[in-house]
């Protein structure tokens, strides 16, 4: 998506050659508008598709996921990081080794939320490795539900983790494809 | 706003006097049309004021201010819990006793991302002894932005959170505020 591609060109922060920083327009601070145009075109993408909810990953997957489903019409479940006493033990759960904080952590749903009647898309803003979005397949694959596809607002190409899902079956729709950063700050897209 | 006190009657979970569950809908799984009807009594309630952003913390905040945010017309920027170690040394930061995991942990926003020039619209799910509110709120006076006032979707009034900011002079505007739970799952409103 033209739209996408440009902000990150105009505001996006390459720090080395594998970490950008979109901070201020795709997490921490959030541009509605832009999320209202991710999830336009996701509708698009997906108009013809059954889909029951959208389901996503705790935090920066919230915003973007919440405005992509009033184009859908369906509730948004997000899987939590394991770290509260205010859950019950019901719920299906998978690691994650995340990229950014080079650690791996415990996601959960709850099984009241997700099930063997459900269609998903599942929506988040970044892929690289490929581990969140991995752990969503996973989780709901537990349920039995039957996923749909995956919404990414930023693929980092070379880094192979949505490609490895799409060889595997998965549909794996992201807005904007990068091929390659340097350290002089420039990006290449797909 | 009685939609939500409907819906917490008839979808919230008392767990004992002082844990309420809105899993359902309010947090793990979001009604994005319910978040909206939130947002558009949030609108009506502030429509005379001058609002440059919305400001919240993760996780549950981003939703429900992402939705609202779509009818001010305005960025959302959400706190973070400290752990990353892709953020720049420049935030303000303050801590919060979470209620719910019995823990205190650090938030910061970004001084790239309110200033002095902003006027702060808070908004969040719940409220309970308003550790996380006056976290935000004492954030977005480190940057020495006007704080307009807060917009909660549940408020625990017997736990006076909202109550003793009301008292400093904050305009903190709940849409559903109760003021009892006992055992056998009843809950009064105020």
């Amino acid at each position: 998506m033209k739209l996408l591609e440009e902000r990150i060109k105009k505001d996006g922060r390459v720090l080395s050659e594998d970490v950008l920083k979109v901070d201020s327009f795709l997490n921490h601070m959030l541009d509605v508008s832009l999320l209202n145009e991710c999830a336009k075109e996701w509708k698009r993408i997906f108009e013809n598709e059954h889909i029951t909810k959208i389901v996503t990953i705790e935090s920066s997957g919230i915003g973007i996921a919440c405005i992509t489903a009033q184009y859908f019409n369906v509730p948004v479940v997000y899987a939590k990081k394991l770290r509260t006493k205010n859950l019950d033990n019901d719920f299906y759960s998978t690691s994650v080794i995340s990229y950014t904080h080079g650690q791996a952590y415990e996601v959960i749903i709850s099984k009241d939320y997700i099930s063997s009647d459900d269609s998903i898309l599942l929506i988040d803003d970044f892929i690289a490795n490929g581990s969140a979005l991995n752990a969503l397949i996973t989780i709901c694959e537990q349920a039995g539900a039957n996923v749909v596809g995956a919404g990414i607002a930023v693929e980092k190409e070379y880094q192979n983790g949505a490609n490895r899902l799409r060889e595997r079956g998965y549909r794996i729709e992201s807005l904007a494809k990068i091929k390659s950063m340097n350290k002089n700050g420039e990006i290449e897209f797909c």
